[in-house]
This record gives structure tokens, C-alpha cells and sequence, in this order.
């Protein structure tokens, strides 16, 4: 049909997505490979110190220890998620391939010493190193190294949660607030579900989380009875998990600022930050906020998978896991920062499903992808999220709770090398700023 | 928090949606009532002429009147949906509230008169139309009209197929290939929820689409086994949704722009165009491709809920429908482009599915979006409805088909006032017209 397929578009679509493809394919494999080795080896730690919890007290000499690390193996590396995001805004001095094995290391020592902190910076890191270090050595061009660190964050992301969907839609909306573009929107796909399946091949197995929720037919009998109820508690739910998402990432900030204005002795931040992290243990008396949280420790009743459930989380546990987080985060140790995210949003779900009487489960999984949406200012991807972990019926919800996150939560998230594209509340200026070519 | 929560901002982003909420309200009351209305006018034409199939030899006549009310009554009103994203695009003349009407009657007589037309332009315009007269009425500002207008497409949209959330995303994404811009994302969503609640309120139900897949525990073993392949399949059935759905948009632009040269009495277009499908349907002795589509006809065994089940479409299926809406759109009558794009990719999906031995119901869902995805352009909102329409299991299947599909559907969709915001085939140039902030 020479007539309707003119200028032999499809073929160079074809050939764009076959050499897309055979580059996925290394990605996925290196990604996949190594975001296997990561999940398990977390696992092993986040067991070794459920049986050996006094290695908190060792938190504060292994916090030296991956400060020095990153002082004296770590070039540029320690810029980590900005150093990636910066580069695909604007090519620049390049990633080092060593930010894959330091932040593994450095993760996994943070987990083993109970520091509080995630898994998505590390795999998301472990991507863009990987996906770089293989660019430079196919000799591509800059805009194709750009597409490359696009597919190992999506390849990264996908694989660490097992959501490939979300994965190649978060590397492409992480860039800038207010805008998806997409360029490499089936690449970051063909990656992120290659890299969760070598990530799989390797037998890790990603929680399962289930809810209940059932969607009732939308009708004005139904509404008016019980969902117009439950929405407008998902409306306030949903302003609070934005509001908690803005409290996270300038906590952190602030205990990043205040460290490095005070402490002029560098290696004493995270000896400061790591007994902060002791002391507020023994206060609580509890070790529910350390590590990554997805299982309760022994001894321990809260964590993000209790959360699902009445009475798997106390009033404050998404206060004291934020603290914990932010101190972790903002003092020196490793780790990515999506995981506590699900816990405070699980958790602080569940404290308000309590008070209003709202299902805990759903309210639990709002909280869970919410938080994060407005932290990350990522909401299509997190309704995504939302779909591939929980299951597509309460999509609606999904929707409402990662919009309204994202509304409330602010222009500064979790990355500083995140851009505004387009202002939040949007005034007609932004119109003449913003043209649509 | 006043240290947290700098410049009121929070306070604004409350006053911003307090405010777009109460906007959308009487959007949504206006145009949930119109879409419903215009659903069971629908619902009454279609049933009359499955009575009296006769009717058909009228369509002549009936598109001379059609032809007639644009005419003498349309002023620019035929433009449609064109109008409204070139009004979004940037503010001209301005959309007459006489659209909402226009086109709500002449769709009728379409359908009435075996017209093979769709829904979602009817609602999109009665969307726009009703929320432009709204705007004008409350002297709001030429940006806020701009929100107006999205926020009257989402309603329409959402509750013509009693999508909420897709009709939110699609609003947004419809605007531009390549790119989504989270103007009021927000206040999308409310008009959309509102709209479909409004609209479910008359007593409208939405066609229930039931599919068995199961989603398998994604490791080496079952995917070797079973996912391996029918991903294989998948992918290559969504290259052909792709094509189609770029088949679509040329053959109705060929018809539209043969007629338009070679009828210099413009009000014959549409009578050749009436005559062509009644020639058409007598060749092919079925009234399968008349109508809306979405049930077969007394007599007929081809339709969209038949498409799901083996033995519910021949080989061709997909040809004809997308021959009888070619004439019929692209030679003066009037409705959407969406329902038979279900019909041509859902009947395309089952012969695929016969063909290579996939599921028939998982392929024709797949279908039902991809084809949709790819002539509109709107990848997202597309595998969101898949999520509304068949439930979340399939999610990744749903993201494989439509981002494949829209990547093999070219660059002009269904709406001329579409714009290209990012090409398809992301070279190096791209990088430096579109900066990304």
C-alpha cells in the first residue's frame, strides 16, 4: 500500500525500534542481573540483622565507612538519581561506571546497619550506569545516550518493583513537573519488561500485595448509599498524603542543610546521623522504622505489608518512619527513598481508613502509591503503580489520590534535578511560556 | 507549619481547585444530562431501524438534510472537534453553543438511517460547546476558557463510555503527539467523574465488556512456556493495529478530499456517500457494518461484544467497517470516529487471534484500545481504558499494544488540529526544538 504508507515511514519506524530492541537487550540483561543481586542481597542483610539487631549500634562507623568510600572511590558518583536526570536534560560531564557497584555496596550497608532507606534509587542508579557505560562504548550519539538512560531508570525501576508499566512511564515523567514527553516511550517499555524478566529469571520474587476492594456499578443509588462517602474521604485522605509528601522531602532537605552548615567535620555527619537514629530506637522502643519495612521486623508489628491490615500501624508511624528516613537520607547513608515512601503513605492510609472508617486496605494501598506521586511528582506513573500492584478496579481512586497528591505537594520534590515544566496552579502566564510546538 | 508551607501556597492550590471544582459542577450537570440524553436517543434510533431496516434507502435524503442544517443553521459549527483543540491550541472565534444541538440531532439521524458513525465526537463537542458557553457567561479569562474547554471534553468523553479517568488523560493527551501537559489535570478529572455520575443518574448503563484473562506470576518458566509467545503475538498483532488505525485516518482524509474535488454540488456528497453504503450492504448482504455497532442487527452476527468470542467476526470484518465509516464520516454525516474504531479493532483482534491462536477475547481488548491508540494518538489514556473497560490483569499487554500501535500509526491521526509536539522516531534535531522546560 505504497499510497497510504508513504516516504517508507514505517520502515524507519521498524528499523527504530529493532535497534531499540537490540539495545534493550544488553540493558536488560546487565540491569536485571544486577537488580537481582541487589534484592537479594537485601534480603540477606535485612535478615542477618532481624538476628543480629545490635548491629545498629554499629550504624554510626558504617556510616564512616560509606562516607569514605564515596570520598575516595567516588568521583561524581555520589550526585547519584540528579547526576542521571541532569545528564538527560543536558549532556555533561558523564556517569561513572563505579556508581553501580558503590551504590549497591553502600545500600546494602545502610540495610545491614538498620539505616532507614529504600531500593529505587539504587536500582535507578544501577540503570543509568550501566545504560551509560554501554553507550560510551557503542560509541552513540549524545541524544541516543539520553534514550539510553531513559531505558536503564525504566529498566532499573521496572525490575526492582516488578512494574515495567510504571517503570517506563516514571523514567520519562520524572524529568520535569507538569509534562510527559515521549520520546522512547517503547524503548523504556521493551527495557523495563526485559530487565524485570532476566530480574525474575533469577528467582527473586517481588511482594504480593492484595486488597479487596470491589467496584461497585457507578450508578446514583450506589453513590449517594456509599461511594460519594468514600470519595470525599478519599479526597481529604489524598490532600493529606500530598501534604505528608512536601513534609518528606523538605525534612530532608533541612537535615541535609542543617548537617552540612553545623557539622564542619564531614565523616561526623553520618556518626551524628546514625546515632540520632539509635537514640530515637531506644525513645520508641520499637526497631518498626528501621530498614526497608516491606515485613515487620522480630519484635517489630508495623510495616508496609501489616499496613493492609486494622492495627498494622499505630497514629504515628508514618511521623516516626519519616523522621527515621530523613535522617537516614539526609545524614549520609545510601538508598533510595521510594520504599519508606510506601510505608509512611501505607501506614499514615491506614491511621486515616481508622479514623473515618474508610476500607484499610484500599486506603493502605491510596496512601502507598500517593505518597509517592506527590514526592515524586510522578502521577500517571503511580496510578499505573497502582494497577500493576493492587489491580485495576479501584483505578478511579488511584486516580483521584495520585492527582490530588500531586496538587498538594508542592514544586520541590524528592529530586533537586527534577524541572518545572508547567506550574501546578496554572495562571494564564504560564500559557504564553508554555506553547504547544 | 509555617516553615514547611512557604507563601500560602498550599492555600492557593486549595482555592485553585475549590475554585475548578465548583466550575466543573454545572459542566458536569450540563453535560452528563446531554450525553445521556444523547445515549438513549442513541439507543432508540438504533433499536427503530433494527425494526425497520428499510430506512436505509433513506440515508440519502437524510444526509441532504444534514448538509442542509450545516448549511443554513452550522455557521462554523462544523468544524467540530477541530474547533475545539485549535481553540485550546489558541483562542480564536470562538465555538457556538448550537454545536451541542447541531450535532447532537444530526449523529441521530446518522444512526437513525444506517450510518456507520461513533459517539465520542458528539460528546467531545457537546463537552466543548457547553463548557465554552459557560465560560463566556461567567466572563472568564481566555486561559480559563481553555480549561473550560478541556474540562467539557473530559466530561464528555468520560461519560459517553463511562471512562472517567480516561477521559481526563485522553483531554490532555489528545492535544499534541508526543507530549502531555498537566493543564488542569485536577479539574479534568472532577468533570469527568461528575459528568459520568450525572450522566449514570438518568439510568444510563455503559456496555459491560467481560474478558478471562488471568495474569500469570511473571517468571522464566511460565513466560518460556506461555507469556513468550503471546507477547510475540501481541506485538505483532499491534504493529497491524497500528497500521489500521493509520489506514483509517487516510481512507476517510482520500474519501473526504475525492468527493470534495470531484461533487461540485456539494449537497450530493452526501447523497453518493449514502448510495456507496447501501450498495456496499447489499454486496455484502449484512447490515453488520451500519450503525453504531456495538450489538449486531437482527439478521447480523458481527459487533463489538461478538468480537470477543471465537466465530463473533469473519476475516474482513475490520475492512468493511473501516470502508462503511470511511464513506460515511468522510462524505457528510456525522458522529464520532472512536466506537467503529473498537468495531474495526476488535474484529481485527479476533481474526488475528484465530489466526495465530491467541486468546480471542484478550486480542479483541487489545484491538478495541490499539486501534483507538493509534489513530488518535493517545497511547496513555488508551491503556487506561483498557484498565476501565477489562480490569487490570492484562495492564502490560494493554501498555505493549497501544505504545506499539501508536508507534506505527504515523503522525496524522484522526484530528487535523492535532499537533506534532514530538516526533515519533526521536532523532538528535528534536532534542534541540523541544528544550524541556
Amino acid at each position: 500500500m505504497p499510497r497510504f504508507f508513504s516516504n517508507l515511514q514505517q520502515a524507519s519506524i521498524f528499523k527504530h525500534l529493532l535497534k531499540w530492541t537490540l539495545l534493550a537487550l544488553p540493558i536488560a540483561a546487565g540491569v536485571g542481573s544486577l537488580v537481582a543481586l541487589f534484592l537479594w542481597l537485601l534480603d540477606v542483610a535485612t535478615q542477618y540483622r532481624f538476628q543480629h539487631p545490635n548491629l545498629l549500634y554499629l550504624l554510626p562507623v558504617a556510616g564512616v565507612f560509606i562516607y569514605a568510600l564515596y570520598k575516595y572511590l567516588g568521583k561524581n558518583a555520589e550526585a547519584g538519581n540528579n547526576l542521571i536526570l541532569d545528564h538527560i536534560h543536558e549532556p555533561g560531564a558523564g556517569i561513572p561506571l563505579r556508581m553501580a557497584p558503590l551504590v549497591l555496596v553502600t545500600t546494602i550497608i545502610t540495610h545491614l546497619f538498620g539505616g532507614s532507606a529504600g531500593r529505587e534509587g539504587t536500582a535507578v542508579q544501577i540503570g543509568g550506569s550501566i545504560s551509560y557505560y554501554l553507550g560510551q562504548k557503542l560509541k552513540l550519539s549524545s541524544a541516543d545516550i539520553s534514550i539510553m538512560l531513559l531505558c536503564g531508570m525504566a529498566a532499573g525501576f521496572g525490575a526492582v518493583f516488578g512494574t515495567p508499566v510504571t517503570g517506563a512511564v516514571f523514567a520519562l515523567e520524572v524529568l520535569a513537573i507538569g509534562v510527559i514527553r515521549y520520546k522512547a516511550l517503547l524503548p523504556c517499555l521493551i527495557a523495563a519488561v526485559l530487565a524485570d524478566l532476566v530480574c525474575s529469571a533469577w528467582g527473586i520474587h517481588h511482594t504480593q500485595y492484595r486488597i479487596t476492594f470491589q467496584k461497585m456499578p457507578f450508578n446514583l443509588t450506589t453513590f449517594l448509599q456509599t461511594d460519594y462517602l468514600l470519595l470525599l474521604k478519599v479526597i481529604g485522605a489524598s490532600i493529606a498524603f500530598g501534604l505528608v509528601s512536601q513534609l518528606f522531602a523538605r525534612t530532608t532537605h533541612i537535615f541535609k542543610n542543617l548537617a552540612n552548615q553545623d557539622i564542619s567535620i564531614k565523616w561526623l555527619i553520618p556518626v551524628v546521623g546514625g546515632l540520632l537514629i539509635i537514640s530515637l530506637t531506644f525513645l520508641l522502643q520499637t526497631p518498626d522504622y528501621l530498614g526497608l519495612g516491606v515485613v515487620p521486623p522480630p519484635g517489630g508489628q508495623v510495616s508496609i505489608t501489616t499496613a493492609f491490615t486494622v492495627g498494622g500501624a499505630t497514629y504515628f508511624s508514618w511521623f516516626w518512619k519519616l523522621l527515621f528516613t530523613a535522617i537516614t537520607l539526609g545524614m549520609g547513608f545510601k538508598g533510595g527513598e521510594v520504599t519508606p515512601l510506601f510505608f509512611i503513605g501505607a501506614t499514615l492510609g491506614n491511621t486515616l481508613a481508622v479514623l473515618t472508617g474508610a476500607p484499610v486496605d484500599l486506603m493502605a494501598a491510596l496512601g502507598f502509591i500517593a505518597v509517592f506521586a506527590g514526592a515524586t511528582n510522578t502521577p500517571l506513573a503511580c496510578t499505573l503503580m497502582g494497577v500493576e500492584l493492587f489491580g485495576g478496579e479501584p483505578v478511579l481512586y488511584f486516580a483521584v489520590a495520585c492527582f490530588t497528591a500531586y496538587y498538594f505537594s508542592g514544586h520541590q520534590g524528592i529530586y533537586a534535578a527534577q524541572r518545572v515544566a508547567i506550574n501546578k496552579v496554572w495562571h494564564s502566564r504560564e500559557n504564553k511560556n508554555t506553547p504547544d510546538e
